[in-house]
């Protein structure tokens, strides 16, 4: 970054290490929001507008706080006014993450070493735009660049996976495969999501057994299609043992009733234990995310709509417990299956790590059954990266890590992925300048690939490229 | 400090964007508790002890968990046996803030290098003392000399400001202004609150109303003395939807009438919403302090008094939902005011910067509406400052923080200011070696003086000076 | 560590500082799990697996973390097959405090600097077997060889503290005192518990007062064999204000009766505050380990049993206010001990420190009558210690900490202490380089003494050495 070849490399054998044996190493990106569509259409960018500004409430989120009004963050500005905000708020955001992302986007795909700010906004809207448009640089561009081998998007359990399908049948040599999300499946006290399923698939249950079964045809056929885990958000965890019937409640309300908040809370949870059973089975992976609430300002989520930046983290007194509850239902049932946290607060790291470490497999060649998520959302920072893989260090085996992950919308978020390698390289160099670890490159080689891709593709029984 | 140039200054870029964009900035002290009076008579001091030592229950703790008896902290021995137990102290404690606040204000107002511990405490004695008394140096004095240009103080609401006034027909060229302490005005459950009105401004209330006029016209007089913030104090924070009738109440409490826990709760929700509006209006700025209870040791509160120095950080589950449920209330109506979050607890950095976030700004030209006050109290230590600094920084936009305040009742405090830049010079620096922020003279002077003192005159609508 | 010499002395004046001062410097253990027999017997191990797999939870729990099959961790594999198991997880833990203790032991107690992995593996266990056997070294060798002046075990409330007495007839030049370890005299829903003292002291009680009587005695028996402290663990500190009458619950429950959940709490809380008064008259300390709760793993409790590494990090929203109570509590009846608290949650240091710092005595001549204890389980990481050490720096007087205590099972554990030392020297020379605290080797050394041995003397009235 600014022509800085040791961005973020703190010391020589940091610098040593990442030249000789991280850079270039290729991505395995298991969790991401990537649209399967667009990788399939290849599809391009009017301007640099359009790539980076259309769908990202992470830049607007800081457009706000930098005073920018709202129709040059998502209302009727036109696209290149747009950018110029941007620009004229980025410069003022040494030390957040979006200022390193950026510059490295702009320096990794487009060339640019120069800082983007209000003098340099117009050349660089230039010189990006140039290499944009239907004769530029598309989605795929941008994937082979990087070096992807494999994308696991995030899709809608109800989705037919049309373009997934399409994809595998292409030329594209990158694998991409869905990811089973589960947040609506849960969602049994929305009278919408029945509908939606009558609509598109003309099936009605009255008894949970029927919908359990509809749910598990949905899993089968989202592993037919190469689905490797689920994936479920929530903010507060809050499952307890099971005091009621939840056969009767689903029935209840599929009657239209009215039943209890315990009832319903069983029958949520009731739910998810027997989906996680099932794709334990299947020995999918689970993947949680938790502790983050979305459009909390009421009034920017009725004038602005939903997804627009206005997100926060939120506070449990006690996760251990309810994640204890839900991993020992499982692990009695022998159905406890791979499980990734992703924990937004970094201040429950720690016990996060130390519940994980209590469900760690030791009954097959898994290693690391549990995992500690890479830092996520608003934990996905310099710091917040430095925190988890130190805490999971400690706490835990660095070396079992699956890695990074972008969870982005945006194809230009593999940069995340280097950013990422970059510090591990700077640990792993402070640690063996310090005499903590062997300067034994077979050691440090092994680490580095394990942690940036080959723990990733066994975790999730990936090939890589198709 | 210790005659080393570079305290506190990690690397060479940090020396000399100190050395040259940071040295000798003006001040803006935003929010402190020194005494307008006290500034107005440019109050002398016999000796250090009064100095140091007659009001400053940080160091009284200190000095505790050293084991000195009280006698000789707030108790009947003569102040130069007191002066030499801080001695004694401080010399033990290498790494507490005080140690080097201590040494900084030795160093700076009294030119003294030397380390204070029982070896140098007679000659430290005696060279301070030579510089005090009537002949010597004066409030005033350590004002100036600290290149400070606006000062607020934190006031009674019941005060005629009558120094405030006197020092501003005064020739003395800094802008002293006073702050609206809003804690008493939500004391309705104490009728000697309303004793003190009725004794100073002959006021009597039956109506909510009428007390909601008062507080607003002693709000007038206040901003008409050129009051620019209020502040207010709480231990937990416990604000929900207002379910009761706040006028009801308020006429039940002044008839002497019992309310319950929740109508008492609802009221004083009411006051501050209805309160809070008001000075949007007027476009002060709230200060919110959370987090901290005082005087929790009973036996000694009962046999030194309030204020001695027995306070603590207290635990709140949920910081979120209750400022989200002010920040809504407020925001609706658009009254939500200039807001600056002091948390106590540094693990509360990211939840309160998330909070923040989703209520800037975007209708008028202010950057960063909502503001991560400057590390307080217990986290106003090296690493709290530096955790403030990073946290805010991968949260939201540290070039637009309004930076340090002092919060102190003390004259010699304005070293904290440069403790304060010389770590954020620090990160800077390091930011800058790091490849993590183009090596830009212009955008670090401009970050440097933004965070030091431009934003605060920005954000309070200050001149600086008279 | 790997022939390191200034293995974690980050800088010049930390390796200066250790070397000149800190080295081989005595260890006062004040807090450990060793066994007095084991002491006494001058026990010899088979094997490395015997010394270092056969009892230690925290490296079954990390092979687990590696996928290594349970025969090979507690089961029935030979202690040659768990050796290599251990060899080839180890291998794969750089960052993990288990992996600096591992080589570090070994370079210590068997001039092994090799890393520990599937390749060194065969080596490593020729060379230390060949020093363990009938003929090689034995519990007392590795107390020696770490220069151990003082070892506080830890202890049954009933044991007749056999060895303790032996050892002190004997010729062992180490002082090895008991601690009474209190966790049983509370738990009096137990009649197994009542049923233990019945069968070993022949008493039965019907009245609390009876009970109270035999466990002053108890105490009043480990006095008198020179044990200086208690021991409490807690998971969630659940103390409030007595609102029933203890000694009718207790009599109700000798008489088989029921009582209710608050009964049983109260119960409880006032025997804890009546044994601590006791103590406080002895002068002992009071040590609360508070925030772990042991095997959760349902499952594997089953299986395996207790005690097995199926432990975690619990979260209590509000430590500060059942704190606060039992020391106020305490206080108001000048009973308060010196007491020790352990927070196995990192985030609560300042709060800890906070509350500790309302109870520091001022009335005699201890310096740090309330101490924050050295980083505890999983805390007791590198960073999780110089967390401890910054945090204590910053809120209290680190120069009055008691230090490092290994709190094992284990006779090798003692290389955590240097572990501690060079953590410490490094912080102090940190601060030293960057002008925080003056280069005056007198400061330096009394500073480095203090905490490592001298003030756990001076705190727990020992001798040192017998």
């Amino acid at each position: 970054m600014f022509e800085n070849e040791n961005f973020l490399l703190k010391n020589a054998e940091a610098a040593r290490i990442y030249e000789r044996f991280c850079k270039g190493l290729p991505i395995v990106d298991y969790h991401c929001h990537l649209k399967s569509y667009e990788i399939y259409k290849n599809v391009k960018f009017r301007n640099i507008t359009e790539l980076w500004l259309s769908k990202d409430h992470y830049k607007w989120r800081l457009m706000r706080a930098n005073g920018i009004d709202e129709a040059r963050i998502t209302g009727s500005a036109s696209e290149k006014e747009k950018f110029f905000a941007w620009a004229e708020t980025i410069e003022r955001c040494p030390g957040n993450p979006l200022y390193h992302w950026t510059h490295m986007e702009l320096s990794e795909f487009f060339d640019i070493t120069l800082p983007l700010n209000s003098k340099n906004a117009p050349l660089i809207w230039e010189k990006v735009n140039q290499q944009l448009g239907n004769q530029g640089l598309g989605a795929r561009d941008f994937i082979s660049k990087s070096n992807v081998i494999s994308i696991a998007t995030t899709d809608h359990p109800l989705s037919h996976l049309e373009y997934h399908k399409k994809i595998a049948a292409s030329d594209f040599g990158v694998q991409v495969i869905p990811t089973f999300r589960m947040d609506n499946v849960l969602r049994v006290e929305k009278t919408s999501w029945f509908d939606e399923i009558s609509a598109s698939y003309q099936r009605n249950f009255s008894y949970l057994e029927e919908y359990l079964l509809f749910i598990k045809e949905r899993i089968d056929f989202f592993d037919h299609l190469g689905c490797r885990s689920t994936d479920l958000g929530m903010g507060t965890l809050d499952w307890t043992p099971i005091q009621t019937e939840p056969e009767n409640t689903f029935s209840q309300i599929r009657k239209g009733g009215k039943v209890s908040k315990l009832e319903m809370a069983d029958l949520k949870t009731f739910i998810l234990i027997e989906l996680l059973g099932y794709i334990s089975e299947k020995d999918w992976v689970f993947q949680l995310h938790f502790g983050a609430v979305g459009s909390v300002n009421e009034e920017s989520k009725e004038r602005l709509g939903l997804g627009k930046g206005f997100d926060t983290v939120t506070e449990q007194g006690n996760v251990s417990a309810p994640l204890l509850f839900l991993f020992n239902q499982l692990d009695r049932r022998k159905s406890l299956p791979k499980t990734i946290l992703y924990n937004i607060d970094g201040a429950k790291n720690v016990v996060t790590e130390s519940v994980m470490a209590c469900f760690q497999n030791n009954e097959e060649a898994v290693r690391g059954k549990m995992q500690h998520g890479p830092a996520w959302w608003f934990q996905d920072t310099l710091r917040g990266n430095q925190r988890q893989l130190e805490d999971l260090a400690e706490q835990g085996i660095l070396m079992n890590f699956i890695g990074m992950t972008t969870d982005s919308r945006s194809f230009l978020s593999y940069v995340r992925h280097d950013y990422f390698r970059r510090l591990l390289c700077s640990l792993l160099g402070t640690w063996i300048e310090a005499g903590e670890m062997p300067k034994d490159d077979d050691l440090i080689q092994r680490f580095i690939e394990d942690v940036c891709y080959k723990n990733a593709l066994n975790y999730f029984k990936l090939e890589g490229r198709k």
